[in-house]
């Protein structure tokens, strides 16, 4: 990286530290060893050993250039759950061998209403918050008006051994929650909640889950932690019997005659579906008035049927992860409702496998690296 | 007709009315002097003589099958405005010699949570609620479960003489509103307000019309009155410029400069464009949690690019007309603000001729019937 962090010491004449990860370095191109370095930590700034880090279906998005918006070399990961090695003199809200975890963003502008508001995830800056890794967001020259108040076009993520994350980015792992299965929660997690709560979803409610992948099998879970009965649609017939073996309802998604029996029931829809898709068998599963939320995909959807919107006035909305302090609510959450993803933890040589796996919907239901399996850093 | 008026009075064997209307004969032909009989008032209905009749867009798709699901003779109207002639014995709300209004409904289920709480336009009975024209709405044959609460496949509306309305689906006409202003309000009136109360528009906000036809027109002058700083957004110049001299501010929809110049700055966005269209360039003029209602097309939007419906928790949602309760406010509201649509009252002969107008947006903004230019019914 040529630019510099911004912090609140001197930037540019921090100490630097080696670090190892695995990065692509084009979109062709698999993950592999990558050695760089990251600016030591500033005032405010906390340094991590990185334990363990979720692999996302957006990792493998961003990759692949599917956004159009990489820049190279990628190093994803924003699942990531470490423990505190160093933290600059100005740190109050961390101590060195804390448990702390790190999610989508790493910084904001602070200086917008939503940045304001709490609201970071939707930083209105030019560039976006300061996404984990390929921040900011929309990379400078992409930005509306060319500015770029980060300094950089690109950040490194958690798929590496050390992170340095400014402290009211950081947050802190509940002790009853497991490292590994801690991970999925600050991305899957986070995301689903988020939009769970902004749905207004409670005891008794119904509620209808499309995609049964790492968000969905977390967004499940917390709806039925928040006491709603919950309805999963995949076209999967195994993750179906998966889906209804852990007390779900379960409805193939090509089922017509299910889907018939269930229309006009449903009082929140959330879709996690990573990419394209066709909402309109959804919304004809939703109350007058209830709301269909798509958090997966970033990309023109199939054409909606204004019809079915209009009749029983039915809202169509999306959600982009959460804020920090929704990211740091949702660990209580989990914490106390026991509520845990499940995981497959794997070794760092298994990443590419993993996200050809990721890509064919055969996970059951995250992927999360063991990031002791990286190689060491040379000499 | 060959079913028969659900009433509270033994039905089928009330006395029978000769009347007179405009109507379609099938998808290809123009509208013409058609000869019919109504059923003489039940108990609790009440019989007008039709005074003004405003011209929909609706009409138009009825008459040619455009959704599908005509039932023909079409006799279209649901902007109606007339006097009482005769009152049922059980009619208590109006009395011989009242200025009324009907709208696009009336009769609905009555039995559904939507009905009873007032939100008749919602009506989930098999047929939806009993159209004005062309009702049951979802005509009997097109029903799920094949069933049919309104006995009869078919209603003639405004394009007429006379028509017989139960009590509870006519409107009163404030004295402060001309007749012939008065009926827009009865279907462009109370579908754009609905959507602006549902919308939460109130002073100062930024609102964003979509189209500026008959709805767009009615919607505008609403929002202002309710406080609103009102932007037109339509693709013709000339409207452009009346919309100005209207008070309010206008952008022509592909000025891609003024469109970006609006990013992200309205409270609420409206789309009144009743046909297939993007409202892509619309989510983009949004803030943050805000919404766009589509009210105008009941057919398959052009694709939504969830990019930016994410990015910025946008909404987009659609609205069916309003409830009686909101149709008698709506009137109430536009005699209290001085609203009133801009009109061209025209002959029945006319009326071929506006609907070509109407389709190439050559109407400002709305053509209103004078009904006593009809025929008179032969002996």
């Amino acid at each position: 990286m040529n630019s510099v962090l911004r912090s609140d010491d001197t930037p540019g004449l921090r100490s630097r530290i080696k670090a190892v990860g695995y990065a692509a370095k084009h979109r062709f191109s698999h993950l592999k060893p990558f050695e760089f370095e990251r600016e030591a930590a500033g005032e405010k700034e906390v340094e991590i050993r990185v334990l363990y880090c979720g692999v996302c279906h957006s990792d493998i998005h961003q990759v692949k250039n599917e956004w159009h918006n990489t820049v190279y070399p990628c190093m994803p990961g924003h699942e990531v759950i470490g423990r505190v090695t160093r933290a600059g003199s100005g740190v109050r809200r961390h101590k060195v061998g804390d448990l702390v975890g790190v999610g989508c963003m790493i910084d904001s502008c602070g200086q917008c209403e939503p940045c304001k508001a709490g609201n970071e995830n939707y930083c209105e800056s030019p560039n976006g918050f300061l996404a984990t890794y390929n921040g900011p967001m929309i990379p400078a020259e992409q930005a509306r008006g060319n500015a770029n108040i980060y300094g950089r076009d690109n950040t490194f993520g958690g798929y590496s051994n050390v992170l340095v994350v400014k402290e009211n980015f950081l947050l802190k792992i509940p002790s009853a929650l497991d490292p590994e299965t801690a991970a999925p929660i600050l991305c899957a997690g986070v995301t689903t909640f988020s939009a769970l709560k902004r749905g207004s979803v409670k005891p008794g409610n119904r509620v209808g889950i499309v995609g049964f992948g790492g968000l969905g099998n977390m967004g499940a879970k917390l709806a039925k932690a928040m006491g709603a009965h919950v309805t999963i649609f995949t076209r999967s017939e195994h993750k179906a019997d998966e889906a209804t073996q852990m007390g779900f309802s379960a409805i193939i998604e090509d089922d017509k005659k299910a889907l018939q029996a269930s229309a006009g029931s449903l009082d929140f829809v959330l879709s996690t579906i990573p990419e394209k898709h066709d909402i309109n068998p959804y919304i004809g599963l939703l109350k007058r008035d209830s709301t269909i939320c798509v958090v997966g995909c970033l990309e023109p959807l199939e054409p909606v049927d204004n019809t079915e919107v209009i009749l029983h006035r039915r809202d169509i909305t999306g959600s982009l992860i959460g804020s920090v302090r929704e990211t740091q609510e949702v660990l209580q959450f989990c914490a106390e409702h026991d509520v845990a993803p499940d995981i497959q933890v794997i070794r760092v040589e298994e990443l590419n496998d993993a996200y050809h796996k990721v890509e064919k919907g055969d996970v059951r239901y995250r992927y999360v690296i063991d990031i002791s399996s990286l190689p060491t850093v040379s000499a």
